[in-house]
């Protein structure tokens, strides 16, 4: 008998293998199949014009580099039965399944203050049912509840498949090679040791390299201050959307699936929720700005039109807030520029802050097993090039503003 | 005085530079910008994952190859002024503007009849009203009206850079290396002779290489058997929707820029028209597709669904037609297991063809400039590869269905 | 117990992996060992200065292909026991072992009239003698009187990881686009059927890209003309040192290993031979040129300084012969500028030939498995990119000279 | 009047341009093409087999990075005279040219204490005084004494065209891919304020890549403990010969170039002591040695033997220095198996240091210009990655032995 397999051109990887019937179903799966409409980097492309790419592909990519690590490990002793195999790629195609349009641009939202990990679970549990408990051991394993932990931490950890993929990934769509990293070498360069996912000790240098690659990647990519100025503006649409939203909706309405979210909804986490929630992408978004930009509110359109155009926030850095009294400058000018209320000069000129954690040594840790078979972490090493002061987390001020 | 500059990151060719003020208000321009939200490649992203790429980033690319054609020329002495250069450049980056939603795979059935690139010349029109006639040389070369021939050449010709671009961007975006080509030897050896575009003999094999990727991008991509499924799926959606229209519009209404060409457009074009056209894209198609799917049409919400689903018709490719035999069974087959009208059966079971031309000798040329100075085409060298017969036209024949 | 494994950086593979202890022996024997002293390309350094890997790394990359060769055919259920698996690893690692000094340049040069695969199999069997009968399958296998046909066809046929390695590894290190094959497609299109290696019917269009590949390898850099010339002076040394030698060999001994082939070889082949010959590698050759530059010959000194500093024969390629009278003009010249007697004009004024074959139609097969279980040869598929005319060998002439 | 141009093919950048006669004389002449002959990287092909890149390759590549650099700075409006931008061009063709064989492996072994550098422009001087003073201003530039200092800078200092291309092609030729760099876009940063080479704000980050690459590579590769016991071996073998060379040289003479050098040469320099040297290159020791495997010394014949075939010191790298009991025990032992005097354990038994240094900010600076007009050291920048303990050197004690 021949077994189904399907392979994928991937222009990171080469080429991904399909080939398991769990895993054709989990593609085949229409809440799977929206990944495909979600970008990978929200508003990114802005920026990165190659930034396309979709959560369905970094989730192939994960998926890729998964059936690389498995293969490593077995081939190092690691006992890994069939059954944990397939699990635990299963898992890694489902763990970002959670994700609602516009990836992390709109975590908070769409859903407030629930996290992506969390509807990832729920559509898990949901996908499952449909298959009949096929998914028990991938759920046992996502949610760290498995004996063997390692299969946990290559799905998530410091050093899971999720982050070697997406640095890749999104190094390679951007063009920016500074966020490059050897996954490759990384891979043949894990093992586990008391249970524990780590490293060799000749890894050391591939590690080192993959947290630079991070750090340069949040700074250079995903909190790029164009970036951030985008997501600040289309947070700032949906805001201005919810306002209006008091006073009638008509107007508003797209009649899509993002008015039940921008218009009904009320914090309840149910089935029908969860299957609305995976009835959006960021098609709805587009769409609505689109039609927006044509709303006769100012503020809305103004915003909208701007997005749609590329037309984004001013936008300065830097490591300090800034004073009250640039902002008020700032809001003045805006005012005498814009026919809008002194209550809405803040969709026009605004403060916030960006965070970028590289490495936190608190909580989680990057064991390098030495040859002697002692552990250490990755920042307690001899000479090493990751310190504590790099581990800080960063947090920098913005301010942004529409003044020509 | 120091010239404003603004460097891209594009993966494919690292670094891309914008200098020139023409150029900066070209890009700035919301014609320009929706180019972001139109895929490069329609629907093959069902196929390759990576093909998301835009028509705005292809625009880029091809810009870029053209600077770098533009430079090679100077350097061998070929005069090009200040002008002439900033029109060429300006013109590769719209020469592709006209197009619209899902690029090539809508090209007739949007507006019915209308080439991109004559749409690609009104839009440039219009902009050059704007721009108070910057574009005027721009459209002298991109209409083949500018006495230096070879400008027109760079643009559209057997060897522009749009197909340079388009064959390295897809190749790289699809990981499908058979589509490599050599763009930086051919730049390198392109030339101009009595006023014509040339190739030095050194480049011979390299556009042997140009000319065979091109036939294998066809083959393994552009009429990818699954691409041409998707394709022909889209394109019954629209001829449907139409059909269900006559009987009323208010339960097909998507309320964005697609339902006046859907319902409204009568074929003429005018000022007005092209705007509406330049509201257009991807977005509105793909956000139309997901209400239909909730239609109470079956043909019309089944192909919407399996659209977005991807469950896709099934395909075959062939040299012959298919037999009238075959086409009844699987019709006769499709009725037994769907709940529709013969009428409608079509929908579910279909043949058609399409046609790959590699290299048409009888219409345009590659020629290539021996060092003793003779001339002559690619197919006519000595011990060539590219034949006679390979320069013919193909053409396959497909039939889809959808029976499990 | 853990197994002994190394991982070898490959820059074009990335990592080589060997985990065997009958390999861990092979690359450890100091026969092979000396394929490190081979450059792989001879003297195409002189026109693509990237190309300085040797025989060694050719050889492990091939062995790196037929790892994944063998995995690609064990995952569809092709039987391939553990014995035979290690050994055809070890048959592409020793397969080009018997390769001398400077490669194909010197093949018919050193040992007159043998083969570097005759060479090779005598080196296996006295690594098979050390080894004591280990190597015994292999040389069943690279001998093709292994029952199972398909495991010789790995190592020598149409399609062998022997060739896709040069191919992908020459263009990588030369830097020529045009050469890059799809090698990681094409194994994954690989299948055994009725005890044969044959291509799936989906990676015709990679089998084309193969042979076209080669096709531009050999024109551009195999038989670049520069190279042809260098290749020829390096010959001509040769010759020119054994016909003084016949006049007394104290001023042209090296005292290295090479002496023994110019001076008193006498054509028999046995052990002690062997062992000589292995001690030769482009060391000797190099060293001996750079101490000839020096003699009292005018036509060696001459040729030697010449093939040093690069200042190589002027040569032109075409398809016919070269008349006489031109190439009587061109001595005639010669005869005025150099102080050399008219027997000796030969050395700097000659003609010769090349030849070409892309693919022999007659003797060996690249045969495509269709779906529906036929076997076709790729030059017999439905519009096939390649000819009968292609497959022909292509012979041109050439015409070399030191004239300023 | 058409220029002579020639294009070279560069793995690594793609196409290599010359296109000045200046440029062709130096390119052609004996003691550049030498270069060809001398490995870039010594003895690192026994760890990386890719790693048998040349000298004159990697000075190609330097030059391809210093065209780049002048585009940019003149594009930026930086003045740049014609004569200037040639003189910097053969600067950096030249820079490398005093670099012995085996480079930086027997740097102090050939001609003591006699720097590279040294030798670079001493024969600087002899190719001017052949060329009528055409190098008058590249050696002016070379030794920092002409009033543009970054065009010095660009040559040599801590981000020189020379660092970024050894990186580059290093790490590209191991396959390690810790150490890429992002080279074009730190050229595109590059500046010049107050006549020195700056780099731009927003290339920060790619500074600190670079940095860190180059840390990556000390440690992974140029410091890799197998390529530093296999230089140990190379040095040692040559202390050998001088040692036995006091009894008499007949045994040991090559007839070769390297002669002199190890039997005569009394550290004098001079114009033929010069010339001498640039007859030597990698292929003069490793004939010796291969020679010398045969001789009866039994040291010297082991050691040869053994870098011939990959059998190389067993070492081991740490941060403190090994104790005395330790280094004895393992001379005891080795005393045990080899039939050598006690007087000649160390060749078989030895310690020493090997020594990186990232940074140092003592002496050179990366000087970073801020869009507000300051300047400041990549180290102390805000948030920095690269601190003062990275900065510093970094020693590590290394212990060699031959024991089985």
């Amino acid at each position: 008998m021949t077994v189904k397999r399907k392979i994928i051109n991937d222009p990171v990887y080469g080429f991904i293998t399909i080939n398991h019937p769990l895993l054709f179903s989990i593609i085949a799966h229409p809440y799977y199949q929206r990944l495909r409409r979600i970008h990978q980097m929200a508003l990114a492309y802005l920026v990165y014009p190659g930034a396309v790419h979709t959560r369905l592909h970094h989730s192939l990519g994960a998926y890729h580099l998964m059936c690389m690590a498995v293969n490593e490990l077995k081939n190092k002793g690691i006992a890994i039965t069939d059954e944990e195999e397939i699990a635990v790629k299963a898992a890694i195609l489902l763990h970002d399944v959670g994700h609602g349009a516009f990836s992390h641009a709109l975590e908070n939202h769409i859903l407030q203050g629930v996290h992506h990990e969390t509807l990832s679970l729920e559509i898990m549990h949901s996908i499952n049912k449909e298959l009949k408990g096929q998914l028990d051991t991938t759920i046992a394993i996502f949610t760290n509840n498995y004996p063997k932990k390692f299969l946990h931490q290559l799905i998530s950890g410091q050093l899971d498949v999720d982050r070697m993929d997406y640095l890749t990934r999104d190094s390679f769509f951007t063009g920016v090679s500074e966020g490059v990293i050897g996954y490759d070498r990384i891979l043949k360069m894990l093992t586990v040791h008391n249970g524990e996912l780590m490293v060799e000790e000749k890894g050391i240098y591939s590690i080192e390299k993959f947290l630079v690659a991070r750090r340069q990647m949040y700074w250079q990519v995903y909190l790029h201050k164009t970036v951030v100025a985008a997501e600040t503006m289309l947070v700032n649409i949906l805001k201005r959307v919810k306002e209006l939203s008091k006073d009638g909706i008509e107007d508003l309405k797209t009649f899509g699936a993002i008015d039940y979210f921008l218009y009904e909804y009320t914090g309840k986490m149910n089935e029908e929720v969860l299957q609305k929630f995976c009835e959006l992408d960021d098609t709805d978004f587009t769409f609505a700005i689109k039609k927006w930009s044509k709303h006769n509110d100012f503020v809305l359109s103004s915003l909208c039109k701007r997005l749609l155009n590329r037309q984004l926030y001013k936008i300065q850095l830097q490591h300090e807030p800034f004073s009250e009294e640039k902002l008020d400058k700032l809001k003045y000018k805006a005012m005498q520029q814009f026919p809008i209320k002194k209550s809405l000069i803040d969709y026009f000129v605004l403060t916030g802050t960006t965070i970028n954690t590289m490495y936190k040594t608190e909580d989680e840790r990057i064991n390098i097993l030495f040859k002697d078979g002692t552990v250490k972490d990755i920042s307690a090493i001899d000479n090493p090039l990751i310190h504590h002061t790099i581990a800080a987390p960063i947090k920098k001020f913005y301010i942004c503003s529409l003044i020509p």
